[in-house]
């Protein structure tokens, strides 16, 4: 189907990127063969890796790959959880790291033009020291923007202000074969024919390579304020947060934990959360321009939860105190991570959480295993962790992998399944890949899926970009 | 390329629908010919009206329209401005007009089910009985949804709330051919696949009927105030706009009139705007849950215009005073109508909407042309209004359309092509449909339309959908 690299092939990149940017060493390489997905498949290795230093690089490499018939795999930050910048066939893995300048802040607009290798960390500081802000935040700071607008990354604070999607006004994009194109803009509106900046946000870099962005930023908001919850029940807990929104709040974020990962991050951080009473926590954050308006906000939840089963109620108000509840908060999984066989990121209509969440502890029950969840109550988004370590007097207990695997498997698929009748997915923001599109099907209906392979077909003919993901 | 409606075909149809249902008298069919634009291409008639009940009987009609290889152009409310819903081709028009169920008021997700006949003015009344918003508000609320939809409608309220596009978070769709699919669902974050989803949004048609939606609406905000503010200049009044955002705040609508169209209004509607002083008059809505926090933000405005040469600040703050002020923005289309030849709906990054409007003047000038515009300062999509008339003496004079037609299309196409220097697009709100299609390369790179048309080809090879319409 495809072509191996040559030396002729070897030849033309180096013309194109420079000798210092193809690298074909074994260990130059092999860093270039998975993300952070836990259980990695083996023998993802790239034949080479190209890091371009412009759109017209990346051009002239997919003319070179068209016409060679080699797979491209784009590359970001390498952060992702579902195997997407890994490449399954060989070929060239387009590393996207030299691009990495913050090009412009255009004031007036309010959106900041980057290249796609610039990091979300570097974005922050960047726009910050402009006096702006950039609502989401999907974890690892390392992500780049062209990976987090394949994937269109998530994170926490969707509930109030979306996700990338919403973010992104315009784009460059290498299409299959070198051709550039800049769908978007500057615009808050546009109808001006198929709205194709959609559809390569979330398209996983298989229609195309995302070489720059056009990101909109806001207004800082002033004030922000941290409310830890316990409750002695996941269902307690999870049916707090219709009651939030019925008042007519809608939090920046609402999150539930459970104490059991709560005290495992404290102990990897020495850090302190500010209980530990209860089973599962609801962690939600409020933001506002006015601080009447933040207290009122924070007065309001508070009746509302402790009339209906909290056992407490913590604010944390001052900046200090806000930043040990967040970085707890942000590290669960790398906590938990040396014992993570998979982080599940269902997403389900938020009525469905305290039912799918049921599921969740039944299935762990039935098969003996330690499935510690955590997640985002405020738009659905839930992480469950399949462990292979059981919880037992406030420790991580490891568990031979080999001895549990099948159990794991069997509750992945009840639970992806339990999400789809829900009205859910699979994926809320960490994407398909390669680890999960042999569980697509279970997703989407035969339908859509056909529909999305004729598209592909139509825009990468030979299949050159990203070949054997999401279907 | 396309077959007539015979007589089998007409039996089928009535097998499907009921024979109340299909319209073939030239009486009854005449009124499916056009939309709301003025200057209606005579002649596309359609061969058969179908009123279908049912997604099924949509399925059943697409699918004989597929064996039988005629056209099919869905119908909404028929207040579209880009003629759309007018067959080119002859055919079947798909009317949605019995298709106008509201489903379902989901509370606990916020989340409204409708069908695509639904109209936006029984659809706010259903949501704001059940104590919800509806932020988006394109302009005629004789549109339905699966219109609005497939237009990706606006309105005043986008700066702040978005345009229908953030609204819906699911669809049914029914396929060229028959196939029904359910893209998106009652969920806040999807990395599933391609979003498809956003790919029907805004395709006008071309892809698929959409029969139902799932529509997002929130919280009503309790607190809401309009300004109006009078400046001496067009240049005045839009360089004030980013100094607002500047202050963190994000008013709900900033619209920007001039004074010759409001008196033209207020004779027409018999109602007061609250001053004539200056040109150009911006009216700023906010909102917000907390009368303190509106009155910091009125406030705070006031300030800022006023330094930066503002006449004067009025503030509506009945909920009488402002509704007038509303009724006669809403109406300016209305006033002036009898004497428009076309509404664009340009849209171009804010920061360039005062060069923007310096090219209109220079232009109108030039071609010795009265061109009123107003619009959406707050998101860049201004609608300059093609007349045959002359402004004299706070009166509409008739100029002969004959005589000044080559001049109003040089001016049209002088004004897209400025915009489109300036980083626009020729629809920001309206589509391209039928009278928007031959200028679409003056907005698009090449690349792009490629692209749709290859999209278009996969998903409907035989071009039964909407044809004749975007590109």
């Amino acid at each position: 189907m495809f072509n191996k690299i040559n030396d002729s092939i070897i030849k033309d990149l180096i013309a194109i990127c420079g000798q210092n940017n193809v690298l074909t060493c074994r260990e130059e390489i092999a860093g270039y063969s998975y993300d952070e997905y836990v259980n990695q498949l083996p023998g993802c290795v790239p034949e080479v890796v190209v890091r371009p230093g412009s759109t017209e690089e990346v051009s002239a490499i997919l003319k070179l790959a068209e016409e060679n018939r080699v797979p491209v795999t784009p590359r970001g930050g390498g952060t992702g959880l579902a195997g997407g910048c890994v490449p399954v066939h060989g070929g060239i893995v387009l590393s996207m790291q030299r691009m990495n300048r913050f090009l412009e802040m255009d004031r007036k607009n309010q959106m900041a033009v980057v290249e796609a290798g610039l990091t979300l960390g570097e974005f922050i500081q960047a726009v910050e020291k402009e006096g702006f802000y950039f609502p989401p935040h999907p974890g690892d700071e390392g992500a780049m923007f062209g990976g987090m607008i394949a994937t269109n990354a998530g994170g926490s604070r969707a509930v109030k202000y979306g996700v990338i999607r919403n973010y992104i006004r315009g784009l460059e994009v290498v299409l299959s074969g070198g051709q550039v194109i800049h769908p978007g803009g500057k615009l808050i509106k546009n109808s001006t024919g198929y709205n194709l900046l959609h559809l390569f946000i979330g398209s996983e870099g298989t229609l195309g390579v995302i070489t720059r962005a056009i990101v909109q930023v806001m207004t800082r908001p002033t004030f922000l304020r941290t409310m830890v919850i316990p409750f002695n029940s996941i269902e307690q807990a999870i049916d707090n947060v219709p009651l939030i929104f019925e008042k007519g709040i809608v939090p920046m974020a609402v999150e539930f934990v459970g104490l059991d990962v709560i005290q495992l991050t404290e102990k990897h951080l020495n850090l302190n959360w500010p209980s530990h009473q209860g089973e599962v926590h609801l962690m939600v954050i409020v933001d506002s321009p006015s601080e009447d308006d933040l207290s009122r906000m924070t007065d309001q939840i508070a009746d509302v939860v402790l009339e209906n089963g909290a056992v407490d109620v913590f604010v944390a108000d001052t900046k200090a105190k806000q930043d040990e509840v967040l970085k707890i908060r942000s590290e669960i999984y790398e906590a938990i991570k040396k014992e993570t066989v998979d982080i599940l990121d269902i997403c389900v209509p938020r009525s469905e959480i305290p039912g799918h969440m049921r599921k969740v502890q039944e299935v762990a029950q039935r098969y003996d295993l330690w499935l510690p969840s955590f997640g985002h109550a405020g738009d659905g988004n839930i992480h469950i962790h399949l462990m292979k370590a059981r919880y037992e007097k406030g420790q991580m207990v490891p568990v031979s992998y080999e001895e549990i695997k099948d159990r794991l498997e069997a509750a992945r698929q009840e639970l992806f399944k339990d999400a789809a009748a829900r009205g859910g997915v699979i994926s809320g923001e960490h994407g398909i890949g390669l680890y999960k599109k042999n569980y697509l099907s279970l997703s989407l209906e035969a339908g859509q899926i056909e529909m999305m392979k004729r598209i592909k077909q139509a825009l990468d003919p030979q299949g050159i970009l990203n070949p054997g993901k999401i279907f």
